[in-house]
């Protein structure tokens, strides 16, 4: 018996092997079983071929009238589905209703609580993205748990290396990382005992439970978390066994007939030294759990995903080096590098499917996310001063706002500076080594032996100043390239903090509560002190973080911009050498 | 008696103390008698100043209705009258019949018989001043015998440092040189026995008149000029005593009460050790009787004229430059450094005006100008190959077509290359280094002890590039602008040597034609001997001033390109030393 599926969206087949559908054509499908995301099936118009599962909805015997509110077939479709179209208003930290007229957005897109200039140009993506329908991934993830709407693409095609450099950076930037994680926009802070926006960071990410003690669950001894006091205040404990992970150059593979491909990366972690091989879909995924489990942790971004121009040289040069970047980040962090699913990320044999998939439910199924992951946190003995930890995390907000306006400030300017040497410098000098070349050889007409060496030295400094040119188009790469790619990665923790900041915020507001309870006599003294108890857990663990953020930064930054000022001193030194070579031209002349 | 005079030009007052008068305006003058060419007097409005002399027309008690065939009260100002407003059509070398009807130019222009599109700018800046009137200069010529019609000037004040480098060159660079001789362009080639056109270049130079035997004077010993042969070619002999003159900063001096002021340039020759003062106009004098004297000597054009912005910093040390390396082409011109003119010039003490005057008026009565100069060369026994010394010139015409395309191509992107380093290359490493700094003030926001090395040194670094952009702005003086300064000098040259040849093909034509009539037995063969005899005189010469074009050639872009290259090199050391200086404050961060 054929099996008839629903399209709930439209789709444009990108690919080959692919085949369009239109919102509520009915397509016949093979099989009900999706492989890696994908149905094979023949569309209304007698095509045959591959059609994304979280598209359509199969059509049971008794199926009712096309209804929206049936989301998609895949079950987690929904989950980041009920997300008002426009996006939510970001002004950040204001209390604000939520907006309880849902629409059903047709591709789920992750909306941030992220500051508003990085929203905006998020937004922006969005737009795009919906307009042109081409943001669809064959590194999408395959099947059942995982978030797998489309999300953000980036700027199209990167086969063009002086396109890199647009003039407009805003969106060139906040797309470079894409953000498919837990938590959502909202708002509302914690003003009432139960917070009715269930969109609230707050509420979602489990720091309203775990404050009114409503989390609960066992906390195996190899799954604390230590906070530690160290002279810069507190500190997630150090990681006892530290190691990095190499990811080499990936490989093509390919599936379903070589109608589809995907890149393959090697990552050899230094603790086992095993290489195992990991799709971009396998991080997408790891992320999303990662996101999920730690509330007050700034989960590093993964590179964007990036729907055409995904096998070009510079794409995965770059996407390579988004993911170097993105595992530093995992693999220094001593919380995010110790716990069981990135673990299992790094270390489980790809040959060996049944460990992957065994793996990969006990982290989907793991219970010490949200609310409970603040269980597993052991904090020094004497507790935070309420009031110096709410002036270090309005520092810290303050700090983080600044931060991101000169980080965009840096990109852009970095960005045109590369753009003008590829272009303009480049053009300038070229320009330069033409004219003596032309003079060069408007000299040549004079044959008197005392001219030669002249014209010849002037040929080479022609030469010389065309090389120069070209030196300057190269540059960008070896130093302006990599200060973007750190900035970047900055920009995904910078947009991650607004909503650990909420978090903590949320707590501080229900430990001020709760003693205004107890003075009013509506609440007893016990439960509140047990209110911030944990609230001082969720403090140490905040701290912990952002002193982690700030030594990661000192040590981030400084490093590169060493290896930015070793670049272009290398350069600048090229440029003198290249000349000296012409000048020497000019001793026999 | 109130002296009466009448305007023949607009003349607008640019400078205190001048007034402004209309054409045809009524002046009343204290005086006939001008002030080095100013007069004063009191203007139709009542205003009382200075006029140039030449703008007016003193009226006798019967004077007649305005004339314009009375030209300029100064007897010279019509020398160059005679010239089609329009200037000549100047496609070179090709035989014309000479417009002759002539319309009285209001402003005398010295026009060349210069390449096409050195004209063509010519004109331009020509039809700006004849608009603008703002053509009058202080420096301005004050009497008799000298050219000083109001000529060709460039483009305004020089006071912007950036505007300098404009971005049309052509009439930027062939301004740089005004060239007030008595060369002037015509077109007819000596087709007949006699040339009809006054105009042509051979027949002005004086080179007809000795071809054809007519030019007669004694000639004193130290008035010989020797060409000998070398392994090059015919070369002018050695200067014996060489000598080298320096030109020092010059200081501003007054007159008129202070209402007139002027530069006086202080000049030491190395022979004489003795410096002398000496005033833009006096070089224009010199200039104008070296032009007269020597037929096919490629005199160096003196640094242009400029009404405005005179006593400014820029334009005073770029018109010393332009006077150096016009001191420096004089000095070691075999022929044009020993010329007692010359000798005059930088010998005569300042201070003995008695001394000074007798050795103008000599100047000006030299008879060895024109065709008598060639009666003054000696050549070596053996005649030239009339063929060889033919195929030579033709050569040489293509080299120096060529040469003046890529000199104006080099000037055009040396000119835009340093306008790009002043205005784009400056903004755009200021706003890398407004970006460092802006970053290190965000991060000044964090006070931990461990941040403070690396805010720091980004400061540091944000300083570096600051500075770096300044470099770049204030590089051009340093290797553009000399590289500029001798691209001008040698348009100059150029634009000479289109006359020289000229006298040259002329003087061949006539060897053709003398031959020719003696086959056809119109000639006696001694008349067409004399002829040939002279014609090699003048090939002998010819070859001699080209065979020095090109050693000085070969001399100055050897010295200008090593000065160029090493002033490069020099600035991107100084860039790489910034940058390691910054890259050292990142070891203790």
């Amino acid at each position: 018996m054929a099996l008839r599926a629903r399209a709930l969206y439209d789709f444009n087949s990108e690919n080959p092997g692919e085949i369009s559908v239109q919102e509520n054509e009915i397509v016949t499908l093979d099989s009900e079983t999706d492989i890696e995301g994908w149905l094979e099936g023949v569309n209304s118009r007698g095509a045959r071929g591959l059609i994304p599962a979280s598209y359509v909805e199969i059509l049971k015997t008794s199926e009712p009238a096309p209804s929206l509110n049936n989301a998609a077939g895949n079950g987690n479709a929904s989950r980041y589905g009920n997300i008002p179209t426009g996006g939510y208003d970001t002004s950040s930290y204001t209390t604000q209703t939520q907006n309880q007229n849902f629409t059903q957005a047709p591709a789920a897109f992750t909306s941030l609580s992220v500051p508003m200039q990085q929203q905006q140009a998020a937004q922006q993506n969005y737009q795009a993205s919906q307009g042109s329908d081409d943001d669809w991934d064959d590194d999408w993830d395959d099947s059942s748990t995982v978030a797998d709407e489309p999300g953000v693409v980036g700027g199209g095609s990167q086969d063009c290396h002086a396109a890199r450099y647009r003039i407009s950076t805003r969106s060139d930037t906040s797309s470079v990382y894409s953000r498919s994680g837990q938590q959502q926009s909202a708002k509302g802070s914690a003003t009432v005992s139960r917070n009715l926006n269930r969109f609230s960071t707050f509420v979602k990410s489990g720091g309203e439970a775990f404050v009114l003690g409503e989390a609960a669950g066992f906390v195996k001894d190899g799954d604390k978390i230590c906070v530690v006091m160290s002279q810069y205040g507190p500190e997630w404990q150090e990681n006892p066994y530290p190691f990095s992970c190499s990811i080499d150059d990936p490989t093509k593979q390919t599936k379903f007939k070589g109608m589809k491909s995907y890149m393959s990366y090697k990552l050899t972690p230094t603790h086992t030294q095993n290489q195992v091989n990991r799709r971009y879909k396998h991080f997408d995924w790891l992320y999303a759990r990662l996101v999920e489990k730690f509330p007050v942790i700034s989960v590093p971004h993964i590179p964007e995903k990036q729907a055409t121009g995904r096998f070009e040289e510079d794409f995965i040069s770059k996407r390579r080096k988004g993911l170097i970047w993105w595992m530093n980040h995992m693999t220094t962090h001593p919380v995010l590098s110790r716990c069981d699913v990135f673990q299992h990320f790094v270390t489980c044999a790809s040959t060996d499917e049944k460990a992957w998939k065994q793996g990969k439910r006990k982290a989907e199924k793991d219970e010490m996310v949200g609310a409970n992951f603040f269980l597993t946190i052991s904090t020094p003995p004497a507790p935070l001063d309420l009031q110096d930890v709410e002036s270090k995390i309005d520092g810290f907000k303050t700090f983080t706002k600044k931060m991101d306006d000169s980080v965009l400030q840096l990109n852009a300017t970095a960005n045109e500076f590369a753009r003008k040497q590829i272009t303009g410098f480049k053009k300038e000098y070229q320009k330069v080594g033409q004219a003596f070349k032309s003079l060069s050889q408007a000299f040549e007409l004079d044959q008197q032996l005392y001219s030669a060496g002249l014209n010849h030295a002037l040929a080479h400094t022609g030469d010389a100043y065309d090389a120069i040119g070209e030196y300057f188009a190269e540059q960008p790469r070896q130093d302006v390239d990599p200060v973007m790619d750190l900035l970047a990665l900055y920009q995904g923790h910078l947009a991650n903090y607004p909503d650990i900041i909420h978090v903590q915020k949320g707590a501080l507001t229900k430990v001020k509560e709760s003693q205004k309870h107890v003075e009013e006599g509506k609440m007893e003294a016990q439960q509140a002190e047990g209110i911030s108890e944990r609230c001082n857990i969720i403090s140490f663990s905040t701290l912990a973080e952002i002193q982690h953020f700030h030594q990661v930064r000192v040590r981030d930054f400084k490093a590169q911009m060493q290896h930015f000022l070793q670049q272009q001193i290398c350069f600048y030194q090229k440029v003198t050498h290249k000349l000296e070579e012409a000048l020497q031209k000019y001793d026999s002349a």
